[in-house]
């Protein structure tokens, strides 16, 4: 069996679990007591503060542990929110921010304010111009995420801040996905992150305000940490939380450069083992264990269950395996081909031989999906200057598979019409066209659904 | 050294240890992912919740695990004031409600909501009809805890259920402190809880929605926990907290009749071995294992050193060891003495020996603080009809003491006036002439202070 979704939660480190065992016993009091217990648990309290600050870069006195790192986004960005509600309402966040950032900025326009998201390149990345064109008078606040979630793609967070305090607005990083590697880099102001990343605990984030950033939590008042995050310390997992982080960051070089080369090896065997598949993110400036593909004519749920069946634990932003029945925001921001979507996250200690066994397996995985939904072969009988194609009702991938089955049926010149419902089309089938060098005219409304169309160049 | 704070928070119970560590391996990846380690981590949810919801009485679609006592409290309130918007934005609240429902309360207020406070009697206790007269047709929630957390007292939760019912009105009860006892009875609409309380692990609260209540979740969305507790589920502390609820829970009758035995005890010898002492709480309906007691011309964080010292645990609500300088708003409410005040609460297993050292320690502990503080000893020499004591610029116990050294200098007849501008003096110094049997006349704005008036009596 082999685990290779890190990205979303990370196996608890041995040091974890030795800290929390550790802890339980003297960890259980309230630390604002002044009785012995009380004092114990206070002093794990502050050790555990001092050592986070310090993977961090921060002054203890400017970090806060929540609940979840989503708590600590919520609660920063509200509180950042309110802090600077002089200064202006408006809002920047990055296309490609995890749900907890876009859904704050959601609640945040929901309440009167305005929120500005940053587009991404194909490779997922922000440009800082972009940021700087997005800051003004009204800005209160910009948030950027230290590394993509989804596909691995590190920003340009020095520059951004950059910007930001060039213009007066703080920056908050969601470093969910990279604290474990190493301190965020340039001026940033406020940051937070999540334990259960990097090998923590469940149940313990981070959040950093740095001083002189103006915060004023919102919600009922509470005096534990500092105001900042209501309810009774999760002393024993905090501890937990800040030995690990120590504990990873001793390792985090020599992982990096093992890992790095295990995802270079399926970023380069993917493409050729697996055929008409799309590796996503940007090749170059991205985390060390994460990488990302998409296969045409495959549904990712189909493809998930036979890899787990196969003993691969991987996810996918494909909609079929979502609830919502869309793609991933975050492949939908990028352009990139959404069907077949699959996020392969090493967790720290991965062994060469599971990768290499998962590159055995992944082609015959594919191909079992594509028969199972009827993939297409190449036709030569070119029949037609205009053919429609009624995939209505039919979900990810099957409107691509029915456009791939026909567009030799038509002339060079000639077009295809899709008629689709599902979402998933509106970003599968123009990323089909610039993979197959295939004209993307455009979309036009139709009865229930859309008409995408496409012109045959080859 | 004797833990006696269990009300603040309780060891682990062994169950929750065991289940802890026995989930650590099972209970890290994501519930929502559909691969091996995520359909295991589901199980074990699932499992939690069945068990949690067995033990409050509930269906598991009407329980969700939120990250602590004081978030369930936040989100319920909002949840449910939110969800009954159209009925109207009035609130009502014990006046003796743990901080986290008063402070959900006051927000409420500064969104411009209104809230109403009930008044307790001198043992801490609602009346039924107190809701009932609160109760109005623009009423969106009434709150109550099941019983006060800081003198024990049992509220009338099924006969306030009732009254609300009839009016259509849901009732949100806090049972942080009894769930461990046992379930909450009567027809109640929203339930919260905290499992450190009971023994299980720091980072689990319990909400209770029931099916058909109105309640419409605030603040950025998130899938998890149907929508109403963001954040990645703690799930390891989710199994030690519903494993460690069933097993207190089995423990509970007889644990009960032992704990009431040995808080009888004290109520009984405090009152004797160490005089000039009010105990607070209802005698009877009460939780078994709290007891409360005031201590006059005590200043009560010397007293909590003075038991440190002598190796024992406990809490006080006394002005002089709260970082706002104010009596607790129970005592306050209750108009019981606050000076000196002590808190009792017995975690489980709490063995016999303690207790009994625990009241051969305390008399000589107060003696000693009394003794520091200069109390009073009675004086023969009547002087004047009226005296003015100045206790300006002098905290609690002080100005009590003051008084009590005064009042045998008057005659009968004659009165004292104490000028003070400590907070706690508008509490203590009626709490004192009712324990002493002398006159209140009432209070006066004075220069940089109140005078408060006493006559002597007797």
């Amino acid at each position: 069996m082999a685990y290779f979704d890190a990205a979303s939660s990370a196996p608890l480190h041995p040091v974890a679990r030795q800290a929390l065992q550790a802890s339980l016993d003297e960890g259980w009091a309230d630390p604002a007591r002044l009785y012995r217990e009380g004092r114990r648990a206070r002093m794990l309290l502050d050790a555990a503060r001092e050592a986070a600050a310090e993977a961090v870069g921060c002054r203890p006195d400017e970090l806060v542990f929540t609940s979840s790192g989503t708590r600590a986004v919520h609660t920063g960005i509200a509180g950042a929110l309110a802090g600077r509600r002089r200064a202006g309402r408006h809002l920047i966040v990055s296309a490609v921010e995890h749900s907890s950032v876009l859904h704050a900025a959601q609640v945040h326009e929901a309440e009167g304010g305005t929120a500005t998201r940053v587009a991404v390149d194909r490779r997922g990345a922000v440009r800082a111009r972009a940021y700087a064109e997005a800051l003004r008078p009204g800005t209160a606040l910009a948030c950027l995420q230290s590394a993509n979630h989804e596909v691995g793609t590190v920003q340009p967070v020095a520059e951004v801040a950059s910007v930001c305090r060039e213009a007066g607005v703080p920056l908050l990083v969601d470093a969910a996905q990279s604290l474990g590697w190493g301190p965020v880099e340039g001026g940033w102001s406020l940051l937070t992150a999540s334990a259960h990343k990097w090998g923590g605990p469940s149940g313990v984030g981070l959040l950093v305000v740095r001083k002189g950033v103006r915060f004023a939590p919102q919600g009922p008042a509470d005096e534990r940490e500092s105001g900042r995050a209501a309810g009774f310390e999760n002393i024993p997992a905090i501890v937990a939380a800040a030995a690990s982080l120590r504990a990873v960051r001793t390792e985090a070089a020599q992982e990096a450069v093992r890992l790095r080369e295990l995802t270079d090896r399926i970023r380069a065997r993917v493409a050729e083992g697996v055929g008409d598949v799309e590796v996503v993110g940007d090749p170059e400036r991205r985390l060390p264990g994460i990488v990302t593909f998409s296969c045409l004519y495959v549904d990712g749920e189909t493809l998930l269950h036979e890899l787990d069946r196969a003993g691969f634990s991987v996810s996918s932003g494909s909609s079929c395996t979502s609830s919502t029945l869309t793609p991933s925001h975050v492949l939908k921001a990028m352009g990139v081909l959404s069907e077949g979507n699959v996020r392969v996250s090493l967790p720290l200690g991965t062994v060469e031989e599971d990768v290499d066994r998962f590159l055995r397996v992944l082609p015959g995985a594919v191909a079992a999906v594509r028969d199972k939904l009827g993939a297409p072969t190449p036709s030569t009988v070119v029949r037609e200057d205009e053919l429609v194609v009624d995939a209505r009702g039919k979900l990810c991938p099957i409107p691509v598979i029915e456009l791939a089955k026909v567009i030799g049926d038509v002339p060079v010149g000639g077009t295809v019409r899709v008629l689709a419902d599902d979402e998933a089309a509106r970003l599968d089938i123009p990323a089909w066209c610039e993979m197959r060098g295939q004209e993307y005219v455009g979309e036009e409304p139709a009865d229930q659904g859309v008409a995408y169309l496409v012109r045959r160049s080859a």
